[in-house]
C-alpha cells in the first residue's frame, strides 16, 4: 500500500463529514421553532390568544425565513461536495467553522422575530440578523477558497470556467451581504428587502458543473 | 456520458433528501417533550407537586397526539418515496416547506397543551392547532400534485388509477382538516374528536401500490 | 414478481426503521441536559455558584440514571431488531410506540432532579419517575409479544427455549418495576434502590442467540 | 458457522456506533446556542439592545469555544475507530460513559457563558468549566486504556511505538487538563489561557497511524 493511501485512511471521508453536516443542518432547522415562546396563561391576562397569536407574526416570519436560509445551505452543501475529489485536514476544520455559523442562526433569529416589530429596536435587530446570516456566507467563500486554489480538492476533470464562476458568484454574496450590513445601519427595511431578495435568488436551481470535453464527470 | 447524466450528478439523490427529512422528523417529534414545563419548587407553592402533574393532562394529551401525527408523517413520507423515480429542483424545494410545517408542530402542539383546559382560550386554542396540522397536509397535497401531474416524478410502472385513487385521498384529507378548522370556529370539542378520528384512520396500512400487469415494480 | 415481494416494497424496511429510532435515542438522550437549568445572575443573590452547583446534585444524578436508562434501551434494541427477520405495520406502530416512552423520558427526568431533595416532594417524584420508566419496559413488552408470538417476525433459526427465555425476562422486568412503584408509594428510597440495581443489571451482557443445530444464523 | 461468528453477529456493529455517537455529537453541538438566551422586551428597558449583545461576549466566546472542543472530539473519535478492528460490550458501555460527558458540556457552556464576566463569580465559573472539559477527556483515556490494553480490540498491525505514543499522548492530556483545574482554583484566567492552548493544540493534524512493515493497514 502506498504512502498516499495510508493518509487517506485516516482521513474523515467526504460521507462522514456530509453526514455530520447534515446532522446539524437538520438540528439547527429544527430548533428554530423553540424560539417562538409558547405563551403561559398569566401572559394572557391583558390579551385573547388571539391577539397575542396575530402579534407574533414577527417571530412567524423570522422563523420561515431562518428555515428557509438553513434549507438553502443545506442544499448547496451537497452540491458543493459533489464537486470535490478529496478532503484534508484544514478543509474538515473550515468546514466545523462553518457549522459553527449555521448552528448559531437560531439566536439572531430569535432576537429578530422578538424585536422587528418594535420601533426603538428594530433597527439594531435587522443588523444583527444581516450579521448573523453573513458569517455562513462568510465561512463558505472560506472553505470554497480553500478548496478551489490551485484546484486543490476540486474534481479536476471541472472547467476552469465554471470554477471561475463559482468563485464569483459566492464572492458576489459576500458583498451584498455585507451591502445590507451597512444599509441596515440607516435603513433597516431596505436591508431586510434585499436580504429577502438574495435569498430568493438562491432558491433558484445552481449552475450545471462544467466538465472539461470528452472526460466523464464523477460518478456518484 | 449523456447530458441527463450530468444533469442527475447534480441533483440530491433521494436517499439523502429521505436521510435529511428523517432527521428533521426524529429531531421534531423527540422536541414535542420540552413544551411540557417541568414545574419549579416555587410553582408548587400552593398545589401538591400530585395535583400538578393531573393538571398536566392537557399538555400530555397534547404530546401524545402530535408525536402520533408526526409518526405517521414519518411513516407515509417513506411510502411516498418509494413511488418516486427521480427528484427535481422544485421539488426539493417543496420538501422543505413540507419539513417547514412539520417543524412548526411543536410550537401550536404547545399552545394546545397550554390552553385547552382554560374556559375562555379553549376555542382559539383549536382553532390554531387545527390550522397547525393542517400546514403538513397542504403541503403534502402540494408534493404530492406537483410530482404526480403528468406523471412528472412517480414511477412510470405504477397504475393510473393507483395515481388517481392517492390524488383522491389527499384532496379529501385536506377537505377534512379544512372542515375540522371551520367546525373548531363554533365547537373546538367536536372539532378535535374529528381531528382525532382523522389520525386514527391514518394509523391504517396504507394501500399496496398498484402496478401495470406484466411490470415488475421498483426493487429497493 | 410475486405478490410477497410486492408487499415488501411498500413496508418500512428494518434498516430504516433502526435509524428513524437511533435518532430519536439519540436526541432525547441529549436532551437531558436541558433539563439542568443554568442559573442565572439573579438566581445566585443569596448563594455562591459553588453552593448551588453543590445543591444541585440531585440533577446531575437524574441527568446520569436517565442517560444510562437511555442508552441500555439503544443498545437493546439493536440487540432484538437482529432476532427479527421482517417488520409489518403493526410492528411499526408499536416502535412508534416505543419511542414516544423514550422521548418522553426528559420530562419525569425533570421532575425527578427538582424534587427528590425537596421532603415533600420526593415520594410523588419517585412514583412519577418510577412510572416514567416502567412505560419504555411495557412497550418493549409489547413489542416483543407481538413479534414473537407464534414466531410472527422473529428470525425462525432461533430455539424455541431462546424465544421463551427472552419473553421470561422481559416480563420479569416489568414485574419489577410495577413493584417499584408499588413499594414507592411507601418506602421512596427502597423503590429508588431497587430501579437503580434493576438498571445496573442490564448493564450486563445481553445473553448469546441460541440457534437450532446444523442451521447458521443470519449475517449481517 | 463458528462460535465466534455467532459472537459476532449480536455485537453493535462499530458502524452503528460510530453512528450513534455522531448523532449524540451533532445535537450536543447543536444545542449549545440554546444557552445564548434571547431578551425578552421587558429586558431591555434600562438597556438598548445593542448593550445587551456586547455585553453577552462571554456567552459567545463559551459557545464558538465547546462548539471546537465538541468539534475536535468528533473528529478524533473518527480516527480513533479507524484504528480499532472490533468492539465488544464493555468498550460499548465506556462509549456510552464518554457521550454522557460530550453531551454534559452544554451545562458547563452556560453556566461560563454567564459568570465569567462577574468578578465574584468567575473563579467558580472557570473552575466548574475546567471539571467539564476533564470528564471528555477522562472518559476518553479510559476507553483508549481499555481498548489498547494487551492491543484488545486495536488493530493488530499497529506498531507498538504507534500504540504507545497514543497512550502517551491521551495521558499527558489528562495531566494538563487536570493541572488546569488546579490552576483554576487560584488564578482562573491563567487557567483559562491553558485550556484554549491546549484545545488550539488539538487543531493540529493528528498523527499517521504506523503499521508494521509489509503489511498494508485496514483498507475502509
Amino acid at each position: 500500500m502506498s504512502e498516499s493511501n495510508q493518509r487517506k485512511s485516516i482521513e474523515i471521508s467526504t460521507s462522514r463529514l456530509e453526514a455530520f453536516s447534515d446532522g446539524v443542518f437538520a438540528i439547527a432547522i429544527t430548533l428554530l421553532i423553540l424560539e417562538i415562546k409558547v405563551p403561559t396563561k398569566s401572559t394572557l391576562e391583558h390579551e385573547s390568544l388571539a391577539d397575542y397569536l396575530i402579534h407574533q407574526w414577527p417571530q412567524f416570519f423570522a422563523y420561515i425565513f431562518s428555515f428557509v436560509i438553513i434549507g438553502i445551505y443545506w442544499a448547496n452543501h451537497h452540491y458543493l461536495f459533489k464537486l470535490f475529489r478529496r478532503t484534508d485536514h484544514v478543509f474538515n476544520l473550515l468546514n466545523v467553522l462553518f457549522l459553527l455559523t449555521i448552528a448559531f442562526l437560531p439566536y439572531p433569529t430569535g432576537i429578530f422575530g422578538e424585536f422587528i416589530a418594535e420601533r426603538e429596536h428594530l433597527r439594531m435587530a435587522v443588523i444583527f440578523y444581516s450579521i448573523g446570516i453573513t458569517f455562513p456566507s462568510l465561512s463558505w467563500l472560506l472553505m470554497w477558497s480553500y478548496a478551489s486554489r490551485n484546484r486543490r480538492l476540486t474534481d479536476e476533470r471541472l472547467t476552469d470556467d465554471f470554477i471561475s464562476s463559482l468563485s464569483r458568484k459566492f464572492l458576489l454574496s459576500n458583498v451584498f451581504y455585507i451591502i445590507a450590513i451597512i444599509i441596515s445601519l440607516f435603513y433597516p427595511i431596505i436591508s431586510l428587502v434585499l436580504n429577502v431578495t438574495l435569498t430568493l435568488i438562491y432558491l433558484l436551481p445552481p449552475p450545471t458543473p462544467q466538465y472539461k470535453s470528452s472526460q466523464s464527470p464523477r460518478e456518484l
